[in-house]
């Protein structure tokens, strides 16, 4: 199994995913943009997906979000749901954790200017990932998204933050909000909205995540305090290594797959 | 796909798995032991396996619990722990909707005495499936459980209940409570902890279901309010369909597979 745990982009994961599948391997990428690649480029997931069928080698792209609290554990709980006929999830997430690459990137540590042009051209991208774990869900309910409306604004700092790897500044962004809401036959089927902040508990926003199925028998699950993006990601990464290897060839996603467990020390 | 929905009993039930797996379907079965027959009989759990993989058909036992609510929803928590020490679920469930048979064998409506005596006699069984549940968990983490403990207690009416299909006098057992604990290197490693009443609300217990993972990375799953019994099993199973007709011939369990999900019907 090679893991490749480099950028969000499945561009720029694309050509280190088909040297390893070349060599014969199984692969496991922490890419967002991997976790269902169909959603960024057909042809490239198409190319690997049947160039992974051809060695006999599995390709999953997976970790917390997407790979988990978006879709598998969201999955799993349409288990016991007679029906589905919507679906929301909220996601509190302290952010505090990540590098100061990453937090730039997602918009943390701009001022609001800043974060406004960044935002239109592109280079603050908030959370990557919603569309991929809205396409894994709705693709295994049969369900066909019309299209995925999305919102971003910013949360600017009311006092400065000292998170592990940035020092955020009174009045500059020390997070953001996201709603991205998929639509079926002209309504909301899937809402995500998803709050990080380098302290969330600092605004009255610990961290959690909630789950609520809507339909004939309503369900809610809730993950509080919520999963931690450091160690859930690593978590879900490494506890894929068994299903990878045991997975049918091609590109798959998490919906095809069993639970990610760790196996004990002794089993491996 | 046959649906087979009669007793809880693997010995009961094996003939009719047997007329099925010959006749090439695959078997979806709701007996609490079906959910992983070798805690039962290992030899009727092997030959049923071995007779499954020569049909090319494939066998599951699943409803809410187990198929679920121990199991299912507990491997898909673990995905996100970096590794797990010990596990603890407690269910507390509203039996109100259960049919009289049904709850006289778990154990509501007796009379302390009558209670005492059939729980000796095994007539009274509590909930089924504990020790499924634990082995499904324990086996897809790699973990060798040396013993499972197990207590029950009936808990008695302080008024009288009208069930949907029992009326409970007051000083006969409403409800029961039961504690499974699987033994690892002498200490417990997952335990169970079920509260079932036919109106757990009454005596300050509203229906919840909840999984602690505990490790390095401690993790707190709820889903509140609990799990329906009826509508969660009859959903778990009717979502299964597409996965066992999916699924590698045997008999397989909730492990094994990837969740279960209502296919919408224009795709059906």
């Amino acid at each position: 199994v090679v893991i490749i745990a480099t950028t969000s982009f499945l561009s720029e994961v694309a050509p280190d995913i088909r040297t390893a599948v070349e060599a014969g391997s199984n692969v496991l990428c922490s890419a967002e943009e991997a976790a269902y690649p169909w959603a960024v480029n057909e042809s490239v997931a198409n190319e690997l997906d049947q160039l992974a069928r051809q060695h006999g080698v599995s390709i999953l792209g997976c970790g917390l979000n997407p790979g988990f609290a978006f879709d598998a554990l969201v999955l799993t709980a349409c288990g016991a749901a007679w029906d589905v006929s919507s679906i929301r999830v909220e996601r509190v997430v302290d952010l505090g954790g990540f590098g100061q690459t990453v937090l730039k990137r997602i918009g943390v540590g701009h001022t609001a200017q800043q974060y406004e042009a960044n935002r239109r051209n592109g280079t603050i991208t908030g959370h990557i990932g919603f569309p991929q774990s809205m396409s894994v869900v709705a693709g295994r309910l049969g369900i066909n998204l019309e299209r995925i409306d999305r919102e971003m604004s910013p949360l600017i700092a009311g006092r400065d933050y000292e998170a592990r790897h940035l020092t955020v500044k009174t009045g500059t962004t020390a997070g953001f909000e996201q709603r991205y809401v998929g639509i079926v036959a002209g309504r909301p089927w899937f809402e995500c909205a998803f709050l990080g902040h380098v302290d969330p508990a600092s605004i009255g926003k610990p961290p959690r995540d909630e789950i609520w199925i809507r339909g004939s028998t309503p369900l809610h699950f809730a993950v509080i305090p919520g999963l931690n993006p450091q160690s859930g990601a690593s978590a879900i990464i490494a506890n894929s290594v068994q299903r990878i290897v045991e997975a049918p060839p091609g590109w798959v996603t998490v919906a095809d797959l069993p639970p990610a467990v760790a196996t004990s020390r002794t089993a491996v």
